[in-house]
């Protein structure tokens, strides 16, 4: 079942955990109307997104919003830490070691990896920044799970390859390529420039309607 | 036809664009195969998205890299260039401003916005930050058509309306919030927690699968 699950419901399932986690601190219930609101989608497809999953609230009162806020947690997998990796100490890199959500959310960034020699042994906080020459005796010793790669395209593939040999349950890739793996090793991309064409696509196609 | 294109098919679209670039410096047709391949999708598919867009191939032939390159690019809509405004001079903002990519595809940054009074009138390159105080001015005397916005969310949906207001044709949003603008103006949203979650719900569901 689980890989059926659309990414688009996913995604939607952080929005309502967002908004949820603002409005929950007091307490009470949610309908799917408020829901939708805060995911900006319909009340149809909230109560379709949470079906996925089980039942969650009860007909006409809606939704206990401390005990969706717990049960969102647990199937987005963050009601437990993950240690991190990011490989690729520029600036990319940086800016998401300070990424401040980064942390609250349980992501601890447990090793830094580049290449660069003038780089190896500097320190970002109390991380030291490693050389990809340790990486895989540094991924076994931290028990790493996630890698973040941030480094350039022609790098990625074979860091890729190397953090699935060494165990990673998934990575999250800001390298413009799409990375060979296993199935069974979620890869999320992030990609700009691919983000700023969807942009692009949209604007030319809503001018050509007119 | 166009609002209904779903997001996943422009995404390969550019992953299309991208392997056909490299290849066809070489000239000459690619099968759908190949370019399932390339896209990580299959023939089926990649015929299913290209058929979006009215014919293009001849049956048995393949495709001609070269005119299919081109046509790429004019649906995605970067046969032109486009103006962008940067909205905060912060890490993120800087990953961004320096991200090669971004410019080789004719993503023009003409405008870098900040409320931080240390960073206004101080220079990235060739571009001075402005301040948000002259946001309106500046937006219309170059022309702005895309805004990136790299600045927290609190003030994420106040510069996203002025925005709007001043003419804006889509927004890059970076900060963690959903923003709320009129349905014809596109909006990519970048979130990076949620990518995290989307990887941490993935590898989660599939242990409870085992």
């Amino acid at each position: 079942m689980n890989r059926k699950i659309p990414h688009s419901t996913v995604r939607r399932l952080s929005h309502y955990l967002r908004s949820l986690e603002s409005f929950s601190k007091s307490g009470g219930t949610v309908s799917s109307e408020q829901l939708a609101a805060w995911g900006q989608t319909t009340a149809a497809q909230v109560r379709k997104d949470l079906s996925h999953f089980g039942s969650f609230g009860k007909r006409g009162l809606g939704y206990q919003a401390g005990e969706l806020c717990e049960r969102l947690r647990t199937l987005l997998g963050i009601d437990r830490s993950w240690k991190v990796a990011l490989v690729g100490a520029g600036r990319i890199g940086l800016a998401l070691y300070e990424y401040p959500a980064f942390r609250s959310r349980g992501y601890d960034c447990v090793a830094i990896f580049d290449s660069d020699p003038e780089k190896i042994g500097t320190a970002w906080g109390d991380q030291s920044i490693c050389s990809l020459d340790v990486f895989e005796r540094v991924m076994e010793e931290r028990d790493v799970e996630l890698v973040i790669l941030a480094i350039p395209a022609d790098a990625a593939q074979e860091v890729a390859s190397r953090a699935v040999e060494a165990g990673v349950n998934g990575i999250l890739n800001f390298a413009p390529i799409r990375l060979n793996v296993p199935d069974e090793i979620p890869v999320e991309d992030v990609n700009l420039v691919i983000e700023l064409e969807a942009l692009s696509f949209q604007i030319t196609q809503r001018k050509k309607d007119v």
